[in-house]
């Protein structure tokens, strides 16, 4: 087995290696392993490692669904559409300024939520959502239903989903078809004052179109826990953007606790010939 | 009926004055009212209104119990919580820092948190964060059962769950047994590196006690709604304390549309001769 954060030239016969476990490896580890037999992605999001032209194409991939990862995106999700609808972000702003500025306070009903993607991690963030007196649409490429949650489909659906929404959480995977979803057109269709939270991955949103509704008022507030460029470098505008909250892409880290026993499942069901859990459609991408 | 924001000297004949619908009004303003027959607060907490010597003794004082207000706290509760939990508030010193570093991530179920005051409102955020994954332990003067809660009484119970919480959140009435509460001893037996979330009254917290625990080590943060005096002060050193949340006294703000109903259910008891909801004990203070 080969843990390939730990890879070194001479270490290991790579012919001994049938299971790389990996979070993220730079390009080109996984080539020149003959006899592999299962990449096990520590990560839920497995762009990057499709990125890699020398992954091999024949190799079942899974990708870590951690229930324990789960719960901690739900809990991203929920702080911050918490702290959007009580204007917790803009007291933080009037800290600053020693300012005492009461804002009107809405009920968590008057605060429709549109959760867009709802895999594994998007159907717990919604569920969370719902527990909480959020009023939740859900949008997924493929047509889904899920209890308490309006859920929609396709290019039509999302157009509504996103005009419906006083804040849209982005829990997409990121494939060719939703690079760059959040653009100046995708942002025209949301409510003048919506605020987006992206907690899916910095290639969704184009970088300058978000600046642009910002600046307009067309959008009111951005958190953001994942870049184009990770870590953000440090004069990157966000950083200091007062409509901006900028997360070091924690929303939701893989508890190794609950993802070794994920690890080990299909580690084992390889070894007796069982059908490895959560593998991953290459022409999907993800 | 009278309003007693609006009151002027000779806007009225205080013998046609049966019910007092009040929100914390300047001293006086109860007086003089022969036939008084309510005192309906709009407010939950009632010390104000008992501090002023002038307030009838002999009339019926009803505090606002409105769902709404319940919902609205248990909001601000939790977003405290997750925001503590998971590092939110130590993410906002590093944005302003251009920072980019990530914390570890605990379970919700590994940050025990405590509330103190189990009335509606603490019923409603002991609730809210059980639904949410936390263990919680609850403490108020008399023995109360809660489903889910570990319930606490008594100066020997208040000890042993200030040391049992990784959080501490106040909801208690203030009362001359709860004023100053939260001083050097008690936050000598909270656990080192414990935080406290005071959204009930600033006179439950000795000041100076506090920038001392939280200079020290013993405390690691404060999220505060209430002070001693409000508006705080601009140059209070509250406000600049990279270690405390300052919010303008906004946990639970009375909403008018579930509040009025409350209101016209207590004005229609007095009418019918019915008995009045949610009086208060004036020998408990609330």
């Amino acid at each position: 087995m080969l843990d390939a954060r730990t890879r070194t030239a001479d270490a290991f016969d790579p012919a001994t290696v049938d299971v790389a476990i990996v979070a993220n490896p730079p390009g080109g580890s996984l080539a020149g392993l003959p006899n592999l037999k299962l990449v096990q992605s520590l990560w839920a999001g497995v762009d990057r490692l499709l990125a890699d032209p020398t992954l091999p194409g024949d190799v079942p991939l899974a990708r870590m669904v951690d229930p324990m990862m789960n719960d901690a995106m739900a809990q991203t999700a929920l702080w911050a559409v918490l702290s959007l609808h009580r204007a917790f972000f803009a007291y933080a702003l009037h800290q600053r300024e020693h300012q005492w500025q009461p804002h009107a306070q809405r009920r968590a009903d008057e605060v429709p939520v549109a959760v867009l993607g709802l895999g594994q991690m998007g159907t717990a963030v919604a569920q969370r959502l719902v527990v909480n007196g959020y009023p939740v649409a859900g949008w997924s490429a493929r047509p889904r239903s899920l209890p308490g949650v309006a859920t929609h489909s396709g290019d039509e659906g999302l157009t509504r989903v996103l005009a419906g929404a006083q804040i849209v959480v982005n829990l997409l995977p990121l494939t060719p078809a939703t690079q760059g979803l959040f653009n100046a057109s995708t942002f025209a269709c949301m409510r003048r004052g919506a605020s987006l939270v992206n907690l899916a991955r910095g290639g969704h949103v184009v970088e300058s179109d978000l600046l642009a509704a910002l600046g307009s008022g067309g959008l009111q507030h951005a958190v953001l826990d994942v870049f184009c460029v990770e870590p953000l470098p440090p004069d990157h505008p966000f950083w200091s953007h007062p409509q901006i909250t900028v997360l070091p892409h924690v929303a939701a880290l893989t508890d190794p606790r609950s993802a070794a026993e994920v690890v080990a499942r299909n580690v084992r069901a390889l070894r007796d010939g069982r059908p490895i859990e959560h593998l991953v459609d290459r022409a999907r991408g993800y």
